[in-house]
C-alpha cells in the first residue's frame, strides 16, 4: 500500500460538480436492474487531516439528498457481536451512497490501540482478511466498498494540533488516542501499513488537493456501474442425494414414552439454553409440512416468552431485494438476544430461489462460501448455530397435506403454493443434497433428522440440540 | 377501571388454542385489505402475579411464530425522547400480534416511583392521556391496542416472595422496587388507579383463570376485525387559498449583496443549530421546483457532515404501507440526532396522499390532528420543528422546469410526473390552504416563503430558522 503521492489534476469544481451529480442520479437509476450498484465509501486516517472538511466538500459538489454520512465514533470489538454487526443496518440498498465515518476498520484500529486488550500481528492480519472477505462478498451483492485513509505527517499533524482553534474540537474528539505522541502515532502507521492495498491513500497536505483527490475517486467510483455476470462459468458438480433425505425412517414411537421422554428433555433444553454463556441460532429448514413449527414449540415449551424470537421467512419485500441477500439476517441477529429460531433460513438462496430462478446461477452457486463465512462469523463471536433439516418422505408430506386440510386450525397452513412447491420435490431434493454437503461445517453442522414420525423427530432435535451444545 | 373479579368461564384448552389459531391466521389475512389489522398487547402489572406465566401459556396456545414477544427492562423517561419513541419501531405490521412487557406505562410507573425525580399527579394524568391519545391515533391507523394488568394483592405477593425458588429469580427483576414495603405497593396500585377504564385487569391469584381471562381476552380481539369506514360523515369546510399562496413576490436580489448576505447568515445559522441545546427538525414542502433542495443545501453549508441527516421522502414502501403512515418519521426521528432535516414530510398524508386518492377522506381529514399531537409530543421532548411552505408562481414553476431539461446535470430531476402534478397545480393549492390552516400551531408554526427569487427565497429560510430558535 503505497501512498499515492499528489499531483493530481484538479479539476474545474463546476465541472466537479456536475459529473458528481450525473454519476449520482445515473447511479440512482441503477436500481432493480442488471447493472444495479450501492456505494459504500469508508473513511479513516490520521486526526486533524481533514477527513471530515473533504466530505464536506464533497457534500456541497454532489446532490447531498443522496449522500448519506454515518457517524459514530469509533468502539472497541464487542466479543458476542462480529465486527460487520454494528454496521450491517447501514449498508446502503441500490442507488444509494453512504459514507462511514465510524466502521469496522476504525474499531479494529481502536482495540488493537487499547493497551490494556492488545491484538497481536496475527490476530490483526486475520482480521484484516476477514473484513476483505465480508467487503467481497459486499461487492458480489452489488455494494461497491471502497476504502480511504486520509494520511498526514507528524510534522504537520504537531503543527494542526497547535494551531487548533477551540470551537474545532468538538469534532476532533481524539479516542483515547494521545496525538502528541510519537510512540502512538508510529503504531498507528504501522498498523494501518497491514491494511490490504485496496485503499485509497489521501495526502492530507495540501486542503485542496486532498478534496479533489477524494471527490475524483468516489467519481470514477460511481461511473463504473458494469452489467452482472448471471451465467457461471463451469458445469456445476451436483452432490448425490443422501439415504437420509430419500428414505426416512418410519417406526412410531409409543405416545406414553414421547410424553415422558418430552417433558424431561424440554427441561434440559431449557436449562441448556438458558445456562449456555452463548447466544444460540437454531435453524430449521426442510419440505413444507416437514413438522418445523411443531419442532420450534417444543424447544420454547419450557421458555419464559421473554427468553427467545422466532423469526418466520418469507419472501424477502422490495427493500430487502435492494440489499444483500444476507442483510434482512444479519439485521435479525442481536447480540443481546440469547436465543433466536429461524423456520427457513438464509438457506433460501440455495433451496427455493436456486429452484425457481429468484437468485441466478452466478448468485446461488456462490452462496455457499457467502453462508460459510457468515456462520463462521457468528460462531467466532461466541454464537452457537444449530441447523436442522428435517426429511420426511413424498408419501408423508401427502398424508399431513390432507390432515392439514381436514383440520380446521391447520386448514390456513396449507396453499395452492404449497401444493404447487410438491411438484418440485426432487428438484428440492438436489438443492438439498448440494447444501447438505456444501454447508456442513465443523463450527455449524447440519443435523439431518429422518423420520416420518413427528414424535420421534422432535426427540431428536432436543437430543442435537443438547449434544451441540455439549449437554449430552 | 374497577377489577373484573373472577368467575370466568374456563373453555376447554383444545378449544380455546384452535379458535386462537384460526383466529389468528384470520387476522394475518387482513393485510392490505379493507378490514387490515395488527395487535398491540401491553402487558403490566404487580411483580409475580405472573405475566410471563400468562404469556407463556398464551403462546403455547396460538401458533408461536406469529405471536411476537418484546420485553425490555421498564427504563425512565428521557427528556429528549416522546414515550412512544423507544416502542415506535415495534408496533406490528398489518396482521402481526406483538406483546410488549416494557411499554410506555412500564416506564412512566418507573419514572414516577423513582425517587429522586417524583412526577406529580397533575403530569402523571397529562402523561396518561396523551398515551390515551396515541393509542387511539394507532387505532384509526389499523393498529388494535390492549392493555391488560395483571393484578395481585399484597398478601398473595408477599406469599410468592417467601416461596420464591431462585431459579426463577432471572425473570423477576424487581425494577430497582421493594416488593417487600407496603408502602412501595400501595403508591403503585394508587398510580394505576389513575390510568384510564380501558384496561384489563386480570385477577391473578388463580394461575388457570388468569391464563384463561388472557386468552379469551385476546381471542376476543382478534375476532373483532370490521371494515373500516373510509367515507367523512360531514362536509369538509374548504379553508380560502392565501394571497402569499397565489402570489409570490418578483423582486430580485443583486447577486453580489445575495453572496455577502448569505455567508454571514449561513454562518450564524450553523453556530445556532450547533449551540442549541435542543433536537432541531427542519421541515420543507412545496411545489416540484419550489427550491426545497437548494434551500436545504444553503442551510448544511457551514455544518459538518456529520452534524446532521437528510431525508428525502418518496412514496412508502409496502411493509410501511402496513403500518400507520406516520410510522416511518417516528423511526426517522433519533434523540441522539441532532438536526434532521426533511425534503417533503409526513404533510403528504394531506397533500398528494390527498389529491391522488391514496388515503381516502377519513384518513386524510383525520391527519391533521395526528399531525398536531405529533409534533406537540416532539415539542413537548425538546425538540424544534421548523416548517417550511415554499410558494412560486405556476408561471416560475414552468421557467424552472424548462431550465432543468436543458440543463445536464439536472436534467434527472424532471419527470413526466412533474409535469403531472402541475396539471393538478390548483389542487395543491387548495389542499396547501387547509393544511396551513389546520396546522399552524404556537408549538409548530409554518413559515410561508413566498417569492419566484431563489435567492430572496433562501436567505428567508435561514432568517426563519433563526428567528423560530430565537437567534434573531
Amino acid at each position: 500500500m503505497a501512498a499515492q503521492g499528489n499531483g493530481i489534476q484538479l479539476m474545474d469544481q463546476d465541472q466537479l460538480s456536475t459529473e458528481l451529480i450525473e454519476a449520482q442520479y445515473a447511479l440512482k437509476d441503477t436500481a432493480d436492474k442488471r447493472n444495479a450498484k450501492s456505494v459504500l465509501i469508508l473513511v479513516s486516517g490520521i486526526e486533524l487531516a481533514g477527513k471530515g472538511e473533504a466530505v464536506k466538500q464533497l457534500r456541497e459538489w454532489v446532490d447531498p439528498r443522496y449522500l448519506r454520512v454515518k457517524a459514530d465514533a469509533p468502539q472497541s470489538f464487542n466479543h458476542k457481536q462480529a465486527f460487520w454487526q454494528p454496521y450491517a443496518r447501514f449498508i446502503p440498498a441500490e442507488g444509494q451512497i453512504m459514507v462511514m465515518f465510524g466502521n469496522w476498520y476504525s474499531d479494529l484500529l481502536t482495540t488493537s490501540m487499547h493497551v490494556s486488550k492488545p491484538i497481536d500481528d496475527t490476530m490483526f492480519d486475520d482480521y484484516v482478511e476477514r473484513m476483505r472477505a465480508y467487503e467481497q462478498d459486499l461487492k458480489n451483492n452489488n455494494v461497491d466498498v471502497i476504502k480511504v485513509w486520509f494520511d498526514l505527517s507528524w510534522k504537520s499533524l504537531q503543527k494542526r494540533l497547535d494551531d487548533m482553534d477551540p470551537g474545532e474540537v468538538r469534532w476532533h474528539k481524539l479516542h483515547g488516542l494521545d496525538w502528541r505522541s510519537k510512540k502512538q502515532y508510529d503504531s498507528l502507521q504501522k498498523l494501518r501499513q497491514r491494511f490490504t492495498d485496496d485503499w485509497e491513500i489521501i495526502d492530507s497536505e495540501e486542503e485542496a488537493e486532498r478534496d479533489q483527490q477524494f471527490a475524483q475517486y468516489i467519481l470514477r467510483t460511481l461511473k463504473h456501474c458494469p452489467e452482472h455476470l448471471t451465467k457461471a462459468k463451469s458445469r456445476w458438480k451436483q452432490a448425490g442425494v443422501p439415504d437420509s433425505l430419500l428414505q426416512p425412517a418410519e417406526a412410531e414411537l409409543e405416545k406414553s414414552e414421547y410424553k415422558d421422554e418430552l417433558n424431561q428433555l424440554s427441561k434440559k433444553v431449557a436449562e441448556a439454553l438458558r445456562f449456555d454463556s452463548r447466544n444460540i441460532i437454531i435453524a430449521f429448514e426442510g419440505m413444507d409440512a416437514a413438522g418445523k413449527g411443531g419442532a420450534i414449540k417444543r424447544i420454547v415449551k419450557k421458555l419464559d416468552p421473554r427468553e427467545y424470537e422466532i423469526y418466520t421467512i418469507a419472501a424477502p419485500e422490495k427493500y430487502e431485494l435492494r440489499r444483500p441477500y444476507l442483510w434482512r439476517f444479519w439485521n435479525k441477529i442481536q447480540p443481546e438476544e440469547k436465543i433466536t429460531i429461524f423456520d427457513r433460513t438464509w438457506y433460501g438462496r440455495v433451496l427455493v430461489e436456486r429452484i425457481e430462478g429468484f437468485a441466478n446461477e452466478v448468485e446461488w452457486q456462490r452462496a455457499y462460501d457467502e453462508i460459510n463465512r457468515f456462520e463462521k462469523d457468528l460462531y467466532d463471536s461466541q454464537t452457537v448455530v444449530v441447523k436442522f433439516w428435517l426429511a420426511i418422505s413424498k408419501d408423508e408430506q401427502e398424508v399431513r397435506f390432507k390432515a392439514r386440510e381436514e383440520t380446521p386450525h391447520k386448514r390456513f397452513k396449507i396453499t395452492e403454493e404449497d401444493w404447487r412447491n410438491r411438484e418440485r420435490w426432487d428438484d428440492y431434493l438436489s438443492a438439498a443434497a448440494d447444501m447438505l454437503e456444501r454447508t456442513h461445517t465443523a463450527h455449524a453442522p447440519w443435523h439431518v433428522i429422518s423420520t416420518n414420525d413427528k414424535n420421534t423427530a422432535r426427540l431428536a432435535v432436543l437430543h442435537a440440540i443438547l449434544k451441540q451444545l455439549k449437554m449430552e
